[in-house]
């Protein structure tokens, strides 16, 4: 957090998929793409200390709750390495303050949490081992995680290209890409597969007021990656759907409730209505330690409102509204299970009815 | 055009409902808001010359069809005061060129041309009159041209109103309401009479992108009369309408097609899917001169498409999508009859067929 503990490397490393977050080639520190200054650069932060992926999980340089867990794996790691030399009483009781520093970057982010107690956990099961060992145990957790996210995106992205032909224009709303995840993301994972193997899809992406997730997020990497992609407002997911150039919705997913009620970016369910409306299928994509399965349905999923400067003021030079005006801001919104046609996870596709099928997938 | 042609005055001459365009008191200057200094700055200008008018219409401080051709009723008889000493001879070739000179401030305002062709009308067929007198009859029809489209304005209001009970929650796109027109507007008119008679609505303006006019425009002035207004953006009408804060949608209409089709800003047609939806009636409210006798259906709206930049650059401090990215940038859609409740308009108020009842208003 004390001023600049991170420098700027070149882009050079770079596929054609932007990588989220990796380790660098000799291990010793963590690369990021710096999200906050999306579009504008596409700058790679190298992080070493604690402070700078604290901070870099604070500012939301890093998003997406996959990618944030994993930023903490390996940085707590990368971390660890200094201590390389210590006794492992000292090592483990840096390296829990370590964690319990890294976990108060945001609270709420649960595969934060998730992911740095695997990393403890490592280390209590494995008191009688040397620190080399340890370090190379903590290593492997990190990649793991990285790992199981990438082949969990990668399943995804294989099952839901199973959903589409080639040609096809497709729809997205905010960013379910690889900036949330380890690489292949999971609503835009089949994108990627596609373009891999030359399905030429034509995608459209709305910009996703207010944090414009879909302009500088989606239509950025999915332009990366020479993904042929369209930016539109939020309101002309109407206008393009009638003129038949899309065939299929894929969003991704915040939570999943156990009949199929799906929360996510707010402006999804108005989506799926149009999508049903115009004969469209709708699909949901996501991992499934997104379903929950102590909700029941969407109704008990509580939706969080957020600054109302997000929409009055954020981005704009000058204000756009005026002083004072009432502003309802909620992040995400509930899109009803009789909307989604299929719900495609790292274990299998769901098709209705969901509170059978979603019951059978995590099992 | 040569430097600041207008002056700023105070805004003690507001009622509760901006006014965008008038006379001022001793009706030898056009008052206006300054639109593009909204909702920033409430600055008025007073314009007494050909230039500033043509430059008010020109750079959108004065937008909205029937604000544009009152502005210019208004401007050429203001301009006019200059030639009084003239003969009737001068007058007349003066006040020809003055006319073509505002009518090229935006060639395709069809109000613009039709208000400055009924001005010269009036010249045209009182060349035996004395400049004094030929000054009296201009004055008249400016004041003819705008207390016509207050009328009507108003009576849009009333009608529209009957359809609405108090309490009501609405939900308006777009701004089709004093600013664009001469005192109450035409989708706002209901609510601006119904807030006089103590109806107590809750209104609920999304943002409209690109160009924000909800924000920026309705927004202001619906909060400037005291209703009680909420933004939101497009994508949150989906999650209003579910909650049930929604009994009415009221919006208004740049062109009405014979059997009903409605083109109006970009998003209208997606805000009535999601009105249908929901069982929300969807009013369209326009005067009849929008109803288009040669228009068969919404097949043959031509759709303009604005510059990329509005979306992808517009109102912000930095590029907010990336470099070269496509864009899809559609000013208007056409909503289709069937999702239409009832079109409203100074005349009556048409219900489906509309095939039936459209003909028999415009009779």
């Amino acid at each position: 957090m004390q001023g600049q503990t991170f420098t700027s490397v070149p882009v050079l490393f770079m596929n054609v998929i932007p990588s989220t977050v990796r380790l660098n080639n000799d291990k010793t520190s963590v690369l990021i793409i710096d999200q906050t200054r999306l579009p504008r650069e596409e700058v790679y932060l190298e992080l070493r200390t604690a402070e700078s992926i604290w901070e870099a999980i604070y500012k939301l340089r890093v998003r997406g709750a996959p990618a944030i867990g994993i930023t903490a794996a390996f940085g707590s790691y990368v971390c660890a390495l200094q201590w390389k030399n210590c006794s492992t009483e000292t090592f483990t009781t840096n390296f829990y303050q370590l964690t319990q520093y890294l976990d108060s970057s945001r609270p709420t982010a649960v595969n934060l949490s998730a992911a740095l107690r695997r990393m403890e956990r490592v280390v209590e099961i494995n008191l009688d081992q040397s620190v080399s060992k340890l370090l190379d145990l903590l290593l492997c957790e990190a990649e793991a995680i990285y790992s199981e996210d990438a082949a969990a995106c990668r399943r995804i992205g294989e099952l839901g290209l199973s959903l589409l032909t080639p040609g096809m224009g497709l729809l997205t709303h905010c960013n379910a890409g690889s900036l949330a995840t380890s690489e292949y993301g999971t609503a835009l994972a089949p994108i990627y597969l596609g373009q891999e193997k030359g399905y030429n899809f034509a995608v459209y992406t709305d910009e996703t007021r207010p944090l414009l997730q879909g302009a500088r997020l989606t239509a950025y990497e999915l332009s990366r990656a020479k993904v042929h992609v369209t930016l539109i407002c939020d309101n002309m997911v109407s206008i393009v759907m009638s003129k038949g150039w899309v065939q299929a919705v894929l969003v991704g997913c915040d939570r999943v409730a156990m009949n199929g009620d799906v929360a996510n970016k707010i402006g999804t369910s108005g989506v799926a209505i149009l999508a049903k409306h115009y004969g469209i299928p709708f699909y949901v994509l996501g991992p499934t330690s997104t379903i929950d399965p102590a909700c029941k349905s969407g109704e008990s999923i509580h939706i969080e409102e957020r600054d109302r400067t997000e929409i009055s003021h954020m981005w704009y030079e000058n204000p756009m509204a005026p002083d004072g005006i009432n502003v309802f801001n909620p992040s995400f919104d509930v899109t009803p299970y009789h909307l989604i046609t299929a719900i495609v996870t790292e274990k299998g596709i769901a098709y209705p009815p969901y509170t059978d099928t979603l019951s059978q997938i995590i099992k």
